[in-house]
This record gives structure tokens, sequence and C-alpha cells, in this order.
């Protein structure tokens, strides 16, 4: 571990600032807490959209973010659905590559080692048996989740290797895909 | 259950085709296997770039989408990103809320119901003390996601309920969010 030695910018990451902010965090721990948020709307169909903007960390709300990010999902054709958007569950693919990416640059800029190329691609591989409901024995979700990286950096073979597995460890998203969460649902009928 | 009385297109669902497909899957339980993608390029510091289009289903290849879609995801500023798109657990977020509501609409059409109005929330509290390596205590995801629906439409209030707890019986996001699904990781250096 290098993570200790002052390191200037690099990789794009601001390593500086990095560090700065985990001895603050160390020194108040209250400002890891974070609260995420989306809002959804019903289109038509299988199509609706998400808005997401604001949340909570570091001990206030969040007024960096100047416009919301809006996201449409759908099911494609073959599944009576419009193609408005990728489905629900091809988010989950861009959020576990999304995650370990921006981890990687993180740890990378952290350990001194300057990246020039990280690429990944990411198979689901899902059943339908289980949410059209014609087999109790399929489960709704994906069976397995495939992620492969192609990573090129100024480090050796294992150098490289150990930032992606630093990045699986740290990971939020694979951390939720692969542990689970409680998902609390409730429902007002206006 | 009324998925067997014959219904005409509903909620911008054609429900015709919906049964005429759950019909063909029942005959042919090979065209349930269905292979997500996704695609994701590192751009700078925590911001990366993710491509979903292709996909396998119903026997082939899809060729129903014309177009690239395109995610970005990004640290916020309090996180020493750049705000390019949202982190990736908020795409979780997302993901959660676009599935529950396309099978709402879907069962509500199969049921007869007619919604007028359909929007949600999900919260997701993490403790980034996890992901920072500060504490073995704390996990890296979400400790706990909350979502709420407000629902509108033609039906009762039990009915309008049973509709969101039936999509949540048969939601793929709703199953690998609750209970894990197995990520297998492979790298290789260029």
């Amino acid at each position: 571990m290098t993570t200790s030695t002052v390191r200037g910018p690099r990789n794009g990451v601001d390593t500086p600032t990095l560090f700065a902010t985990l001895d603050a965090v160390k020194g108040t721990p209250e400002l890891a807490k974070f609260q995420f948020r989306a809002s959804n709307r019903w289109v038509s169909g299988t199509h609706n959209r998400s808005t997401i903007r604001g949340f909570y960390g570091a001990g206030a709300e969040d007024t960096s973010r100047t416009t919301d990010f809006t996201f449409d999902a759908d099911h494609p054709a073959v599944l009576v659905g419009s193609n408005q958007g990728p489905t629900p569950v091809e988010f989950l693919l861009h959020a576990i590559a999304a995650c370990l990416t921006a981890g990687l640059a993180n740890i990378a800029a952290a350990r001194g080692v300057t990246l020039t190329s990280v690429e990944s691609t990411v198979e689901g591989d899902i059943d339908l048996l289980g949410i059209l409901g014609l087999s109790s024995e399929v489960r709704n979700g994906y069976q397995g989740i495939r992620v492969h990286f192609t990573i090129a950096g100024d480090a050796p073979e294992d150098v490289l290797r150990g930032l992606i597995e630093q990045s699986r460890q740290r990971s939020a998203v694979y951390d939720v895909l692969t542990n689970g969460v409680p998902v609390d649902l409730t429902v007002t009928t206006a």
C-alpha cells in the first residue's frame, strides 16, 4: 500500500483533495453518512422516466449539481415495449461497470499508477420464465453477471490487477449486487 | 386473477400481444433465455460512460434498437468527482423504480385496470466509512433502500395495492437487489 505517500493529481483525480477528504471523514465520521435519491414517473406502457439530482452527504444537502439527470427505461419490442430506453435490468450492468471503474481511477491515483485506458463489458443472464410467472423454480432476476475489464497503465500486470481487486473490495454496487440489501416498499393510493 | 380474460390494449400496453407472447413462451421455454449487456469506457477521474444496445432474447439477437443508449456516471464534487453524471449507486435506485413501474403497467393492463398516474420516490442510505476503508464494520453498499409509490387508477384501493404487490413479486431488479446475484470478475491487462 502506498496511500500514505504524498501524491499529485493523476488520472484526472485530484489526489490531494481525495486524501484531504479521507482525513476530514476520519476526524468526523458523521460526514460519511449519505442519502441518495431518485424519483420516477410512469409515462405509458412499460416506458417510465427517473429524475436524479439531490442527495444528502458530508453533513449537508448537495448544491453542486446544477441540473437534473433524467433517464428513460422501457422494455424492448420483443417484450411488448417501445424501446424508449434500456430495460431496468440493463441499468444494473451499467451501475456495476461504472462503480468499479470510478473506484479504480481513485485507487490508481492513490497508488501512483497512471492509467492509459480502462474498458469493461458486462453480461447478465436472465431466464424470463421467472418474471413471466411461467416457472416457480426460476428466479426473477439475473442468474449470474460477468464483468470483464481490459486495463492499461504504467505499472506491471500484477499491480494493474491489484487495482481492480481493490476496487472490487471497496465497491458499493458490487456489495449490493452480490450481497443484497433490504428494500422497503410502501404505497399511497391517490 | 383475471389474466385469462380477453383484454384489449390499456395503459399503453398492447395487452393482446403481451398474452400472445406469454403463450409463445409457454410453448417454447427456450424463448425466455435472455442475455443483456453493457460496455463501459473510463473517461477521466471518476467519470466514465456506458453504452447499452444489443441483447440476446427470444431465440435471436435483438435488431429492434436503432441507436445506442449511453449513460455517464461520475462522483459529485463532495466526493472529488466532476458531476458529469449520477453516481453508480443512484442508477440502482432508478433501476428498482423503473422495474416496479414497468411491471405494474403490464399487470394493470392484464387485470383490466386503467392507471391514471404512477409516481415513485426511492431513497438509499449509505455510510461511506465502508468504501473509504475507514471502518471494517460498515458495509460498502446501501444499508437500506426505501421505495414509495403513489398510484391512481380506476380500481379500489386494495386492487391498486395488489398491482404493486404483484409487480414486486415479479420484479427482476427487486429480486437482484434483495437477494443478490453471483458476479464474476475477470481482467485482461493490455
